[in-house]
């Protein structure tokens, strides 16, 4: 895509402000707090390069006036409060943690959004009616501990604290001495759960290449898709390579090559909808003049809708089942994970759309492919998700980039929804 | 198998003796010497382990008044001078070495049965014509060091010292300096090589059903395989599980699923002759959510005709080729091991099998599927592999297993055709 084509039919009054566009410098700002040497971030949840981001990004909200806070595991906020209903919070932002060596974007980009988002606001047009809160979420990805959307979760009761109780990280660190290290050692008493959070936005990267290959600005999320993860084991017997004509053979990665392409076959039958990956697989004994005699492997299944889900893995698992008895080899299948399809706010996303279409900025309506913060929330509270372009849909990688006009045109269009909803009181009926 | 069915029609004159039906018990002796908990027996090359069985068997072979002594490197001989023809010699045996948690029989078999076919005929008839040496094969697995018949390519000339001087083990410890703890500095010194060496017979276990699933108590092998060795990489893109549509994709675990498949299939079609195994197989990231971006894989291929081979290996290629052309997947091949097929001597081969025949021993030619020392003698001198049956193919396994009558009636053919060459001078043409 051309630099700068998504703004060139915007009109003056719309053009993503200055602010907007000091998007890039904020994120790269950010990324100091864990910077790898080949140009990632780690900023693993509770470590020292994550507390000192929050403190930091604390310190910037302070300097605007919001008022700054921490809840007990970490999350932190900084809230401009509303004039007419201070107790109707339209609650922006994102997730602060990384993977190992991921990219400046991928979470980074919501939080920052919402701080400049919010800044802007109340620069050209003072207090809201209603209460204006930046969250900087503090985990989503669940890569030092084996918990996501630990942040999210516990501001809406996904998550309790005695599903981390037990939990410890590679280096045997437990979760509850890190987050009373990292300053929170409060997570255990009982509290209260927010009753005033009446909508959540969330801008992200796309993280895929949906956008980018339409040459469109930003996405409008209609569903994050439902996801069903397994593991499925193929027993076998280990033999010798030369010795084992092939006729005798039960050889479990053959087993398992054969179900792996029928599964694509399966998937593409399916559409486009549906993604189904085989991410993961180990052999026993893996070793070359051995036939293999043991192998495991990961499913990951996504779409948009419950019943497609269903419907895909049943045929999934007894196709499994019947390959695996005409091979005779032995079949087990664990689910590990079951999520369903999370729809988001209608009536949000057509005033987001609405904007969109006002200001001449590309869009589409689109599904999520990965898991994000919003779907916590989208039980508790109006919940939209937008979406910008990545670059060739690299994400979790020092190569994850998007461009500073592309990051601005998402700035904009949270600026203007905020607006809506926080100085107009509009948007959609109150919950 | 009925145990003793193949010893059931055995004339009265030709039953095994009583010291090839003690074959069992010297086995279990000698497994003594590397024993494991759970009946493996680990006897890595210049261990502790190695070095106690191999005086155990020097003491063994004293008693029984042949000359004892090492060479250079550590192989073992019991030598029993002939009076007619002293410097030609019949040398037979096999190697003690094992891989870690090996079986009883791999190896010691042939060592022990060496001895005890030697001494029978010794206790029998007196000083032979020509010279029968028993050789305990120092190495021939290549599970300590990445070095592989190291004891008969020593005495051979197939091995060089230069070969071995910059290895080391798992732990770091050099080859050279764990051939000097064991007690042989001197390998480095230069040497000739033997010339009296004028056959070379190697009893062993088949290591493969085929024997027994024949009812069949002797195999005659008529080739050793060629085998070739490959790793295949394929490199195509690692994406987001989530986000990447099927359609997008280039999924290097999908690519080698094919060919796998795609190989097995082509293997059936050229026979029962030919085996190829996958038997390791690397996936890159190997993460349930990400596209595998890398794999690679092994193949092993094995057929005793070298055309057979180089036919199937071209084809193999250049299918794999044209399926990473199809799914924009980049591939490369390494070659890492071509071991041209063995044909062992046809003349010493019909001595054998006339001396089945006259017994009424069950008995098939075959190729072995597996590499022995035999080929490596095989350059050098008339040479032959003479087969047992192993228990469901299990070998290299603490489940290795050979009934004491099937060892037995190998003890027999092995002291018959050593009869016929060191006190008849028989078998075929001086070579």
């Amino acid at each position: 895509m051309e630099k700068g084509k998504e703004t060139q039919n915007l009109p003056e009054t719309h053009l993503p402000s200055s602010k907007a566009l000091r998007i890039e410098t904020e994120l790269v700002w950010l990324s100091c707090f864990g910077a790898e040497p080949n140009g990632g971030v780690t900023r693993l949840l509770y470590t020292p390069a994550w507390v000192e981001a929050q403190q930091a990004l604390a310190q910037r909200m302070r300097a605007n006036g919001f008022r700054v806070y921490y809840d007990e595991v970490g999350n932190l906020f900084g809230r401009l409060e509303g004039s007419d209903e201070p107790n109707y919070t339209i609650m922006t932002g994102s997730h602060i943690d990384t993977v190992k060596c991921g990219g400046k974007y991928d979470g980074a980009y919501g939080v920052m959004a919402s701080l400049l988002a919010v800044e802007s606001l109340q620069q050209r047009y003072g207090q809201p009616k209603r209460s204006l809160e930046i969250v900087s979420l503090c985990e989503e990805e669940g890569s030092r501990f084996p918990m996501t959307y630990w942040g999210s979760g516990s501001i809406t009761g996904f998550r309790q604290y005695e599903q981390i109780v037990n939990l410890q990280d590679a280096e045997g660190i437990s979760f509850v001495d890190a987050m009373t290290t990292a300053g929170f050692p409060d997570a255990h008493l009982p509290r209260e759960q927010r009753q005033d959070i009446k909508a959540y936005i969330e801008l992200h990267v796309e993280q895929g290449a949906i956008l980018e290959n339409n040459h469109i600005a930003i996405g409008i999320v209609e569903h994050i898709v439902g996801q069903r993860r397994y593991t499925m084991e193929l027993t076998g017997e280990a033999n010798h390579a030369g010795t084992t004509p092939m006729v005798w053979r039960r050889d479990a990665l053959e087993g398992a090559s054969r179900m792996i392409v029928r599964l694509y076959e399966l998937a593409r039958q399916y559409g486009d909808g549906l993604v189904a990956t085989v991410g993961k697989l180990a052999v026993e004994p893996n070793i070359p003049n051995v036939i293999p005699g043991k192998v495991s492997f990961t499913v990951d299944v996504r779409h948009a809708s419950e019943e497609v889900l269903h419907s895909f893995c049943n045929q999934m698992i007894m196709n499994f089942q019947d390959m695996a008895q005409e091979q005779e080899l032995s079949f087990q299948h664990t689910s590990w994970m079951s999520v369903s399809p999370t729809p988001l706010h209608t009536e949000l996303n057509h005033s987001i759309e609405q904007l969109c279409v006002r200001d001449g900025i590309s869009h589409m309506r689109m599904n999520s492919g990965a898991g994000h913060d919003a779907q916590v929330f989208q039980p508790i509270c109006p919940t939209a998700l937008i979406f910008v372009p990545s670059h060739k849909g690299i994400s979790h990688s020092p190569q994850e980039y998007t461009s500073s006009e592309h990051l601005a045109v998402g700035v904009h269009v949270l600026s203007e929804i905020l607006y809506t909803l926080g100085y107009e009181g509009g948007a959609y009926e109150k919950v």
